[in-house]
């Protein structure tokens, strides 16, 4: 797909490609039936699950909680595995989110669409093994690259998709901090990845001789599982995706009243706030769309706090603003936890994100939706400050 | 309330101060009828709201999702606000945490309950002012400071709550950072302090005289809402509040079966992992009790990425371990947002988290369902490691 | 003094404006010679120090090491408390780095010099109380905020210059972290700080009533002396200095051979590859023109560590490049510690940095000093990139 | 070498293990003696170095600067590569830190010396390639993955000691950056890496066929050469050399008058204010140590600002403290550079450190000598807060 604009020229698409507005009974069903008509998807009736289907994802329930579902799109993708138009659905409380990512996605649909690259999908666990002295840590340390063969073994052991791909050692003090990076598959993995590691430091600590006790524990924080991490920039968990649109000055001005340079330039001092107040990562509120998406995907929405670190840039390419985002860690899969709930299946249905290659899918859709968003937000902060500029200035 | 434990010498409590358990209807209908007998709390029947009940919440709504909510507690709390036992809504799919924060209740409970003191509560907005040359930047600074009254004006016309309380210049190259802190009263506060501080900003590019233009952002992401920042953990932003507790050894072996030794070591390695990946907080995964509760309690959830910055320490204090948990970013409210909703509401009463400092009271909840998740989970990575090195080196 | 280039529009200065260059006996007596006619400071003969006199700098002396002195300038300043030319003495073994420094003196001396403010300048220390609980942790910080006077006075008791300026309170678990500021006057003040704050502290712990003991460390490491810190980013400690120069294009590829956007996509690269590995401080090699300028004149090389973290950028505005660098943390005296030393006085007296205000007016030297040759290295490393793209595209 | 303590029992060592103090001329000529008679080493004459000698060191000397020299010592190590007692030559203007380096020494002397081990020595540049988009970094990751022999032979061909080790990629919006890890044998080998980096830049740029222009940075400061980065914490530059020793309380007392507890206690609360701050790293002050002895060395002490970001810990061990410093970033050589005026070498020569892996050996001392130098202040810290609560409270 070649990212030409599909615009009429005045900033227009053609057909109906955001969803029909408003509040009524009567609205949401016309919302329905016109994804219906756009994809095919027919939206199950809302029905509560029954307690026990609830079994292995929560205990003591008391009761239910009802949320809105609603839905954003199209959102035009040319990436590594999504290819094509989704139509994206969202959960969330937060006024105006919805129609902030529709904004997004009718610009980047306008645009050409959003580029997107799957780098690389690992999730990790980090052990640390605990020694008396630096002296037997130190001797750990080939002891476990001679051994690799064998802990992975003891590691796939316990799990018939994961594989052990890649195993680090970080020697600090008298310890070792490991860490085990697999391919989880379709699978978001975590406890897959519990389970692995648990069994290979089992075997290590039945297999490393050494004449003094030495202890481990399963988990040292170091892979930061639903921490927000520095780390996490650098080396990535789970997905690791990048997306990028470029969209003409005359579709900028022409939907969200802004110019090339407002929006560069808007980064630039967003980057300099976060920057001064040590944020981990660089993006207006990714958090947000990660939120809205988790939710209705059946995904962990305390991993926000994990993968919220992405990085965003805006520069200027000729007559055109470039934007990308870079999510280093998208923690996220298409089979175990709530995606076998009902709506939750549905919904990952609606995006074709079932089968092979799908947790790869949902990452690029869900990398290229917070960048629709990152985009809409900016020129909304932006034109506000401009339209005030120019009041006072332009007289 | 004294802290003072109040098994009966087994590591037991007299009467039945957990939920019962089971994943049956049955089961289901039991817990609410204990939690009503406990509490005096009637839970509504379960009803989808109306499309048009989301109007400020929610656009382009096509359905709803339906998720599970469940109950833990006593939660026992001497706190600033927050004084007695506390029954908590959770909203997870995450399995055990339910179970899991029940015991760490549990535990709390029959060490005396949980300390919680509350700090301050400030929400801020973070506009920067971009000047052509660091001169003008320079001036700048004063000229604000003589005229804070008039800004605070500004500010304040917008809300009928929020009060301004401080407002912070950060000057940098040719611009200023400025932090605007309100007291947001009841409410979370974000869109409130948006508007306010808008106003001033616009009273400020009204009054301010200079030979050359200057601009404004409202938000300069250096107040890092909904985004993890060091600064967060320094500053604070919405509620800041510490809690403890302390236990008998007798009972942490009895119930987590894991030794005082043993927890304060493995926060040492757990920091340490934290530390070597640059996570901001130090915590296991605050993030996890963050989402659980803001689901149940109508708060935004998108919040947990800036909120899950709190620090974690255990100590051995004689024969006892000596927990804290400080968390200096809450930024939850009981008015507002989708607070309003039916269930989220009703969840809010069961806390008599209503009225005069009832966010405060949240918010002093809210760090001690997070600590007692915190001791439970360390509990469970230290016993098993424990376990097993005691297979191989007690023989 | 206007910001106006002072070159003859060729990017060369009327007259000689960089010192005689060459390694002989003879060129560096022209160089002193020429200092002389500069400046009308004679070098004095150099002698080496007898040990008595290195009595409180250093104990077990064993010898002496010899290090070249260099020069650079004149250096043009229009600062808060430096204004005029400067001839700044270095001591570096690191090589360029003075031809480097040199150029950078000619390329902001042509544009007009550099703009400079001093925006404040407070020392710090940051004791910790520690309590048995939370609650008298808590109890505390009201109690200190009463007692500030006295606090004041015991602090102030042990310096006739030093001023205790402000008081933070920092409650974490059952611990308070303080930071006493101070306004050290013409000394760079760490001993000042540590012996006011010690006898504030013996006050404290003499008057403040519980009944359980606590204890506290005078220092906690929360102040940074000597360590690299986000903190000292947003706080700053010593002095804190802006500087900015604006030069046009025609000048940058005159002396530097690149343009002014290569120079602000080089920053914008540089400070992407800060971002990603968390550097502390968005700058090129600030830390090379500290050590070069402390060893020269009398100041502790190893904050070095602490004060390396500034901020620079690049902007364009209209055909010139806008060039800053914020420098929160530049924590030096004109008194006390090594300037007493004969040939480091001599340097400050090269500077006329003795007297009232006289640290302000060196901290402003530095800053810009250190941005001088934070430009001249950007340059370096785009005019060779820019270089090979060109033979590679340009054919 | 047995870590075993070598005292008296007393807390003394046999013979004359720590050097003879005073300031006069005499009390000098007495130290040079005393080493000469420990270590056959004979200091050379003070003399000054020719001008033309600084030629590649500096520019435009001016005239010298003259620092006294100090000695510390015997440090006693059992290291991967430094092992017996050295005598340690510091050149430092803060009062008392050779006195306390020789408190450090004297200590662990006593307790069986220092254990060190080399864990790895990598010196990196990373320099930055810029695409017009991200599809063409996204296709550049495979290429250069293929073509690694050419890169290495680009690179190596520009050096007879350098060894490309290995090459990192890290791909971010439409960029790559890299990172090429080369061992530097016995140099710290700063230039030699840039020069290496520049030529395998060069071959990539003239044989990567792309349809679009692409250009790059031989340095994005992503490699944090002279800047403190988090990134060195996890992945080091130069040498990493991890540290420890083990005293027993007896001697702990008896030296510095505190306790095993008091030592740990004391690190909690420093590293409490540290991680409150933000510091990258966690210790004291390597900066002190690092600065002293790069001086003495020949070493570059603008990278002290890039290594001073060590983790030091303390734990009890039964009756022992056992104490450790992690560096993962000493950046040291022992050829090139400032190592070949006359003084530097001639302590390098007293240390030995000459010929094959004394880089290695040399990046050990300097570690010992930072751990030491730690425990010293640390117990200076603790002991006076110790005695001021025992004042109080032991009535």
């Amino acid at each position: 797909m070649a990212a030409v604009p599909t615009d009429n020229g005045n900033g227009q698409a053609t057909g109906k490609v955001t969803p029909p507005r408003g509040y009524s009974d009567a609205d949401m069903a016309r919302r329905v039936a016109w994804l219906a008509e756009q994809t095919g998807h027919q939206l199950p009736d809302f029905a509560l699950e029954e307690p026990a289907t609830f079994k292995g994802l929560t205990e003591n329930q008391l009761g239910y909680l009802g949320l809105p579902m609603s839905i954003a799109g199209p959102l035009r993708i040319d990436g590594s595995y999504a290819k094509g138009d989704f139509f994206v659905p969202l959960c969330t409380l937060e006024g105006t989110l919805s129609l902030s990512m529709t904004r997004g996605f009718y610009l980047t649909y306008l645009a050409g669409g959003i580029t997107s690259r799957h780098i690389k999908q690992q999730l990790s666990r980090s052990p640390v093994f605990i020694f008396e002295t630096l002296e037997e840590a130190y001797n750990f340390l080939p002891w476990v690259d001679a051994h690799y063969e064998q802990i992975k073994a003891a590691a796939e052991s316990t799990t018939s998709h994961g594989k052990l791909l890649r195993m680090e050692k970080h020697p600090i003090h008298n310890r070792v901090l490991m860490e085990f990076n697999y391919d989880t598959a379709e699978a978001a993995g975590q406890n897959m990845v519990t389970m692995a590691s648990d069994a290979a430091c089992r075997w290590i600590i039945d297999n490393f001789k050494t004449s003094r006790p030495f202890r481990y524990l399963v988990e040292s924080n170091f892979c930061c599982d639903k921490n927000p991490a520095h780390k996490t920039i650098m080396h990535g968990r789970g997905h690791h995706v990048i997306c990028s649109f470029k969209v003409p000055e005359r579709l900028l001005r022409k939907l969200l009243r802004v110019s090339v340079d407002d929006i560069v330039r808007c980064i630039t001092d967003k980057h300099l706030g976060s920057q001064m107040a040590g944020v981990v990562g660089l993006n207006l509120h990714t958090s947000n769309a990660l939120a809205a998406l988790y939710l209705a995907l059946g995904q962990d929405v305390a991993c926000v706090a994990e993968n919220c670190v992405g990085i965003a840039t805006y520069e200027r390419q000729g007559d055109s603003l470039y934007a990308t985002l870079s999510m280093p860690s998208i923690t996220v899969g298409t089979i175990g936890g709530a995606t076998r709930l009902k709506q939750q299946r549905s919904n990952l249905e609606l995006l074709n994100c079932t089968g092979d290659k799908s947790s790869r899918k949902l990452a690029e859709i869900i990398c290229a939706s917070a960048l629709a968003l990152e985009i809409s937000l900016a020129g909304a902060i932006v034109s506000n400050e401009f339209a005030l500029a120019h009041a006072k200035f332009g007289r």
